[in-house]
């Protein structure tokens, strides 16, 4: 957690940081040699160093810093791995102002960064995570393939209900990050929240179509969505008529779509 | 999950509901009579219908009217505890508005609600949970108890971090519940931000304190507040100086504080 | 995590321990006064240090222990209540022998201890949870209430499931605790597995009625048994006949039955 | 969860299984086209009938089935992935005997099977995960790479502690999948036992190497093991002394260690 102290005013950065390293480490495994090995425990400290040069940094920048380091400190590593979880907190309201110094947890939503970088390449992603979003209108499903276990009603009204996983890849290393993140956050729940969908998998490609059109420094995006099943509960039983007010939200089975769009 | 349809205008009310039965069922576990038990998936099958009935209910409004019918129905029955727990969601922004059908998941806080009715009297309790907090400046914890174990340093200016849960019961069943539950939630976050705090167990209570003060219709209050602790990292061992700005969160051992406050 | 160390043979005892604090402490929540506050940091150096004085204890010893040093150290204390929770470990087996100094992780199982001491008199409680139990025969469900909400069917054989918690009472102080914990554990999981089941109810029963006739220093006991159900695949509909074979295991929503017995 | 029935003696089989399909699916993405899409409802019902067709198989077994299934039946459909976890049962001990309809859950270790076919090939793999050991001897991690940032004392005489998730692909479709399962289990944890750790790495590939040399049928393995640390706790500040008896189980930051290993 980084608190930045700018008068009445702080500010945070609340990251979870991962990092993997690949490389010549063959004899550590077969041999119990050490002696290329860097601790677990020596990552975790430069991490906070680095964040302490680097106070407020956005998580790619820092993840930037922190892969040259590795780099240049570790000739066995061919390619190390960084990746970000900022967990978003905002400002607790206090009559009309907001106030400077605390703070109310967002969530569950989260923002991801990744950097991945080998000696002559380093690529940068972004990304949301855990974004639950619901559509209660202008969702379907139907004309789907049938064989002899099929049992699902086809539907041209249902709700579309997911937990968003995106992570995209950015053209260069030159981009407002912070900047370019909510950009790509705005598209992808604008996109949602318009489509005239048919599956899942229409919405899915047409908000990654969407953050392809609209986001220029974007190469690639991945998008993973769960399928969170709303049912409509069958009241005529009670001598009630449902008119696609009440669902139950299941868990399992539920479907999970994926899919990578390339510019 | 409700879905109530206004034109172009929907509304979400997503609701897990517990429902908790006290009585005179003695036969069922002594000698397997299972003629007095009303089976869970009855249960479960009346919340739906009575959900319907009741479409876009606050959730104690829906509470209140599913312990009125299990008295009716169940002579056994002494004392029915219903414990509701909201699932919050906003309206995704397009543009200069807030979509009408589209919505995005608030989190991680909760609405909490809870019925507890017998025969002759009803009890009325609302509450929220997981709603995460943090205060970086005013807040303090010196002059505690010391013995052979303690090795704490005492400091003047710390990070104060909780993950409240808060549960209120209203003076009589004529509240406007909606209404309500924002005032004691903005109370509670206000009273947090403002403290001078010397340690969690004085927020807690200025927190409480606030409530019963400015919201006439809350009888009594009850706050847990785990103290989530940001440890300063060392980094004098690496020759930079700690501002007060590079903390690590650690989950375990922590305090959990609580306490209960009656008009 | 204690190892304690007999030539090739080591033992282990993985303990989780939680502290709870009731007593004169108003100033310290209304007037901010932290003078009589015990801080978490040092009950957690309490109980390193207790633990290394009483290496290997059973986890009811070490509460007690703990209990007195604090009632005897804070004067503000009224009630002290000691929250143990043992993770089990078996031995990993290497041709014919078990591994003095390898372990596997035994689950999901817990083992739990629980002391409440005041100044006149203590309480030791011992208990299981997440003991996941299940009877894929003499199980029944039937003559239940009806009323208009009804859809659940009778049957004669159902699958029984739950995951077990139970906490009981010792009559005093003096008790083989390890002794008496596979007592009754062993008492639990065989009436369990002999009775004729009408309900889950019924059954909790006839587990809780085993212990106080079985276990003669047991006071009293506490179950809980969330029914886990597994419903019977309709597989007609495929042309297919389910002799009962093929169930889905589905998560909510549950029942949840408990009971206190008292001798 | 299927029961088999063999008079008084019952056998469990408790599966959870994910499919993925991969193929040619563009239009289902692009135009909402679902003429070739197998809906997630469909897919379930064709588990529960070929578990019901083939009650009691192994995971395994069972995969290749579905496997075969979706291939047959899907013309779009490139490649397969049945992803199968068996949660383990054994029997409740009552007197001398197991009990044939009773039974306990084992855990927290799960056994894993992936098939992945097409239409010219199929991979099995199987697997274990969740599989919690410990070692309190013969474990060291001295000799690393020291940097401006290391902290860590080197250590000759440290726990070892993992949750260790495998993974190995078999040679050809004509296995014993049980027996097979059983003897890889066996030698990873007999091999983590009888191992003199310089390191995790050094240890994982021990295990890994004693597959491939025991197990004759399996072509691969993949291991990943966090290193969960238990720290000695420094006692001396209490004036007491930590013969490497008590030692603080930390969850994070902790180090993951992974490897695959070709024949």
């Amino acid at each position: 957690m980084e608190v930045s102290r700018h008068g009445d005013r702080h500010d945070l950065r609340d990251l979870t940081v991962g990092i993997r390293f690949e490389g010549d480490y063959d004899d550590a495994y077969s041999e119990g040699d050490n002696s290329g090995v860097l601790p677990t425990d020596t990552m975790k400290n430069t991490i906070y160093a680095l964040a302490a040069r680097h106070l407020g940094a956005e998580p790619e920048a820092l993840g930037l810093e922190l892969s040259r380091h590795f780099l240049a400190r570790n000739p066995r590593l061919h390619r190390v791995h960084i990746g970000l979880t900022e967990h978003l907190w905002g400002r607790i309201p206090t009559g009309e102002r907001q106030h400077g110094q605390a703070f109310l947890r967002q969530g569950p939503e989260i923002r991801l960064a990744a950097i991945t970088a080998e000696r002559d390449r380093t690529i940068v992603e972004a990304g949301v995570a855990d974004l639950v979003i619901l559509k209660s209108s202008r969702s379907a499903f139907a004309g789907f393939l049938h064989d002899e276990f099929t049992t699902l009603l086809e539907t041209g009204d249902r709700i579309l209900a997911t937990s968003l996983s995106a992570t995209w890849r950015y053209a260069d290393l030159d981009v407002e990050f912070g900047t370019a993140w909510r950009a790509v956050r705005r598209t992808l729940l604008e996109s949602f929240a318009a489509h005239d969908s048919r599956s899942v998998q229409h919405t899915l490609h047409a908000m990654g179509q969407a953050v392809l059109d609209n986001v220029i420094f974007v190469d690639s995006i991945h998008l993973v969505m769960p399928n969170r099943h709303h049912l409509p509960v069958d009241l005529s039983v009670f001598g009630l008529e449902n008119r696609n007010e009440i669902f139950v939200a299941t868990d399992e089975p539920h479907g999970l779509i994926e899919a990578t769009m390339v510019r």
